[in-house]
């Protein structure tokens, strides 16, 4: 298993996060990225690959180019009219408004996003650059050589769709990853998704396309973020008819259960015919996870590895979420070493 | 003028709203409604009307039954699940998102409103519900025997739409008056807004009828909030065709172009031939006012309201915004004597 990391992260961390009425310390901070490190060097992983900066071709193949934009010019544009706190959007299009792009920056801040517990920092556009650098790298490596990758990510990127971020992802790492592995040889993808939460963006991103399968196992969003995909009657549109399969789960779900639903996404990858596969890798289905609510035990997490190697196809693991700090770093070492059999 | 006021608006005063990154205190607080409360005392206003609850049907008649519901509900559903801070919602159903009702109180958070500045507490129901009420009685009262009233409504109301609220806004007071003429014996409504923002809310609940017209003079919403709603090519859609018209104005407009822009507005709902006249009347234009662009003066307030009585007929004025605390009485007062031309 090839590392690929970056100490570029640490450029983004904002101050604080809307829970419960409050601006609180983010959930997703920096230190979840240490204890991945450390446990990865502790498991003899020792070795970390960095990338060059992907280019923005290739991510103008998940995103709309206007979208690029605005993250790229984001923070500037916002201190250059006097404002010095993070951005966090406010107003957003709701059905029935104007979907006309707004010319001022609060207008747009809202415009290109989908919640507002995630603001853009001073450093956020360079983390999240540098995040899907790793993604991209790792999908050509991988590809070359079959050796299996992890992208150790942050800011993660699954909940980042076509033309908004949230949910703590801006760029989207998984889809990015998978466009390349298209791009370097790949005939059809999948992504497997197996973060507590709903990969939305990545689903938006391919939702009418055959050439990715899309496959996610998660909270049920009539109960859990991100509330407004992830229904098991969202089954791709167009041309990407029955290439998304969801299986959204009960608070609470154990181990079998969601072992059970994952099965089935491999069964249905396999019948899609790909060649190669990304795994959008969040551990929040974590039994302690403070902000989720499956019953996966640290154990349990190298099942995951162990059967997603079973589909025997060039794999990188992006890293998504999981919020109980402290485990973090066993709960993925654990999926992949589960992955190469160690 | 006969005034209606209630002191029910002091159960609501969320604990911050999100500004340049941080929660800072409310710009929309209780002393506003104090500043106009003594205004209208020294100017000899001294009356105060109360009002009797409005009755659901009347809410249902403008907003959505299941918005009217998750209202009452919500701050009781939110306690129970564990809460105790101010609501705020943070995810939303963006552009190409499932648009499917969610069922837990986070989820519905979101799904019935556009703007996470904007909270709700404890109180926020009951003041929401006590400034719709005195905006139904002065539309009653009003149309019974011709007098102008005014309706101190706080929190405000026209920015919430059919199913959604924010912009400080929760019920849209206005429309509830409008719909109240109406009832009462009115057979054209007009609803002329005067805040420096869109009353985007009034728009969407009339935007297919002809019984009512809704005419907004305001900041351009490319660069004001609320950014996605009261372009000058929105002008209303089905068979309420024609029967909206926006004036959006760029940053910095004076107030001869404003009132030029009044005047057309007047002249549009003249020609629509309306019999009756809610004003949402926001003060927020003011030339100080801190989070607004406008340059009208405190004697120019008088000269709104000299315009509105030209087209004489029975008169409603209801509260929006104006966030210079200081002056908001004496301008909210000019504007009442301009009315009735002392």
């Amino acid at each position: 298993m090839r590392v690929f990391a970056s100490d570029a992260h640490r450029a983004h961390f904002p101050a604080g996060e809307i829970y419960n009425g409050e601006l609180v310390r983010p959930f997703e901070c920096p230190e979840r990225w240490d204890h991945i490190d450390d446990a990865l060097t502790a498991a003899g992983m020792t070795e970390r690959h960095d990338a060059a900066a992907v280019g923005v071709d290739r991510l103008a193949a998940v995103h709309d180019p206007a979208f690029v934009d605005f993250l790229t010019h984001a923070w500037d544009e916002w201190t250059a009219q006097g404002h010095d706190g993070d951005m966090i959007p406010t107003c957003f299009p709701a059905r029935r408004m104007n979907q006309r792009i707004p010319a001022d920056i609060d207008g747009r801040l809202g415009y290109f996003a989908f919640a507002a517990e995630t603001s853009i920092m001073s450093g956020t556009w360079s983390a999240a650059l540098a995040a899907a650098s790793l993604a991209n790298e790792a999908a050509v490596r991988t590809i070359a050589d079959g050796e299996p990758s992890f992208a150790l990510c942050r800011p993660p990127g699954h909940h980042a769709s076509i033309d908004f971020f949230g949910g703590y992802c801006y760029l989207n790492n998984a889809a990015i990853a998978a466009e390349t592995m298209l791009a370097e040889g790949a005939e059809r993808v999948a992504v497997i998704d197996v973060d507590f939460h709903h990969g939305n963006g990545t689903q938006d991103i391919f939702w009418t396309r055959q050439d990715v399968f899309f496959g996610s196992v998660h909270g049920d969003p009539a109960h859990e973020f991100p509330h407004f995909s992830g229904y098991a009657d969202e089954a791709g549109g167009g041309d990407g008819e029955g290439a998304t399969v969801n299986r959204p789960l009960a608070p609470g779900t154990d181990a079998s259960t969601w072992f059970a639903a994952l099965d089935d996404l491999i069964d249905h990858a396999v019948g899609h015919g790909v060649d190669a596969l990304v795994v959008s890798l969040g551990v929040d289905t974590y039994e302690n996870d403070p902000i989720s609510s499956f019953r996966l035990a640290s154990a349990d997490f190298a099942g995951i590895g162990e059967r997603l190697a079973g589909l025997d196809v060039p794999t990188v693991y992006c890293m998504e979420g999981g919020y109980a700090v402290a485990e973090i770093g066993t709960n993925v070492v654990n999926v992949l070493r589960g992955h190469v059999g160690v």
